[in-house]
């Protein structure tokens, strides 16, 4: 259903109001129970995960490009200076579709979806980047990595930045959150898993002689701080990249975390069955 | 020496401005044969390899930060709303120094002041975003990547944002930038390195699979398009990291080009010496 907006403060647009705004879009989605996926290989990949549409904004360009997934969804079609007045950036692609969120499963029920057999979970705690959450959960499922536990207050992996660095990985990969930060690794080893904190301390356990566990956990920390000291002490074993010597006394002591994600889930990556 | 500089207008402060200007501050450092180090940890590391200091721009808040590195350098002292009005950012640590380029070694140079031996060098093909190209020095120094190869038309390691990524790995790693794209390859073959180009194909040979030559060249493309089909057909060998199989039929089908990088420069890491 078509529906031609020309006044940029039209209530209809509300959904898309002030993008840029964090704080605004966290309590405005949360409330709504809405997030936003933008352009079209993202939408197209949130609907084939089941999520529901609320409503599309697009230009008369980009109309054609998204027809066949809208359904009876409510398209609102605005001129481009109206899009990227409301979005206040290029939007990519042209598309931007408010989508309804689904109710997220509790960490037991993502867990016991988790069947026997070789599994790994990666677990974030508290990263505050919406780009690095989505880039891990592009390594995550591109890599295989069967689930992602998030602590009770890591960055939202539907906030539209995450979604679109993720390029939709996010509706691919199952994840829970936790409620209770102190006690979440229990409740992890509980179901079987071996927990690895992931240091940047090259005393610990190189990463690949730690993951031979049929199922693995490996604890992320924030970007700058790493993980708290309650879960590098609540965890089973600390494990860590091996760095260059030579790199370490030049001060080059650590990895940026999207890219120790990367090859955290590169490393956990269990054999192919046979 | 200290200056204490009132209008934001100030011909004395022209080094840094309209910091957000990506094209103008090209023209600009490359004309004047600067660039910006942002925050105390990121100058320490410049003056510590050698960069010569233009001047420094700073509050007085920050001054005694730095006072150990500065020598006889040009201090200019100006307010917060200053700093940040020139800046258009929250200044990192306070803040930044105006540096002078040392010039860079021919890639034949660079080739030849890496003796025998296991060796490892990154080349990046025309990326364009400087968060990458931070992202990717970073995690090469710690990794034990041995040098970094541009061709010609790759972002500038020493643009201020990817100064900033790199946390100043930038500086610890040598580089060098190509003159002839077209030839390029030809040029790491002599000096005895064997090419390896990355792509998302799993069709290549697994990375590491490849990866035991002495000297090794991995060539790495740029985002979204990845390598250029010249590159692809240059090389010696296609390699890519393998992907999980449902990850693929699901669509997520690549790696963003930090997270592949940093697998590759780990998957590349040699042995320690004995």
């Amino acid at each position: 259903m078509l529906e031609y907006v020309t006044d940029p403060g039209d209530p209809r647009l509300s959904d898309y109001t002030r993008l840029r705004d964090v704080e605004l879009r966290k309590s405005l989605e949360a409330e709504r129970g809405l997030f936003l996926a933008e352009g079209e290989k993202v939408i197209r990949r949130a609907v084939g995960a089941g999520y529901p549409i609320r409503s599309v904004l697009t230009t008369r360009r980009w109309l054609t490009s998204l027809q066949d997934v809208l359904g009876d969804a409510t398209v609102y079609v605005v001129s481009d200076e109206i899009m990227s007045g409301i979005a206040g950036f290029q939007v990519h692609r042209g598309a931007l579709a408010s989508m309804e969120r689904l109710p997220l499963p509790s960490v037991e029920t993502l867990l016991k979806g988790l069947k026997g057999g070789p599994r790994r979970l990666l677990v974030l705690e508290d990263l505050v980047d919406h780009s690095n959450v989505g880039a891990i959960f592009r390594s995550a499922a591109a890599l295989g990595v069967d689930a992602v536990v998030l602590s009770p207050r890591c960055a939202d992996p539907l906030y539209r930045r995450a979604v679109k660095v993720s390029m939709g990985a996010v509706f691919s990969i199952p994840y829970a959150r936790m409620d209770d930060w102190f006690r979440g690794l229990e409740q992890l080893r509980e179901a079987g898993f071996r927990t690895l904190a992931l240091t940047p301390d090259q005393s610990a356990t190189p990463l690949e002689a730690a993951a031979r566990s049929e199922r693995v956990a490996l604890l992320l920390g924030a970007e700058g701080d790493g993980l708290s000291s309650h879960w590098l002490e609540e965890a089973d074993e600390a494990v860590c990249i091996p760095m260059s010597a030579s790199a370490m006394a030049a001060g080059v002591d650590s990895l940026n975390v999207v890219a120790a994600a990367a090859i955290a889930c590169h490393g956990l990556m269990r054999p192919a069955a046979p």
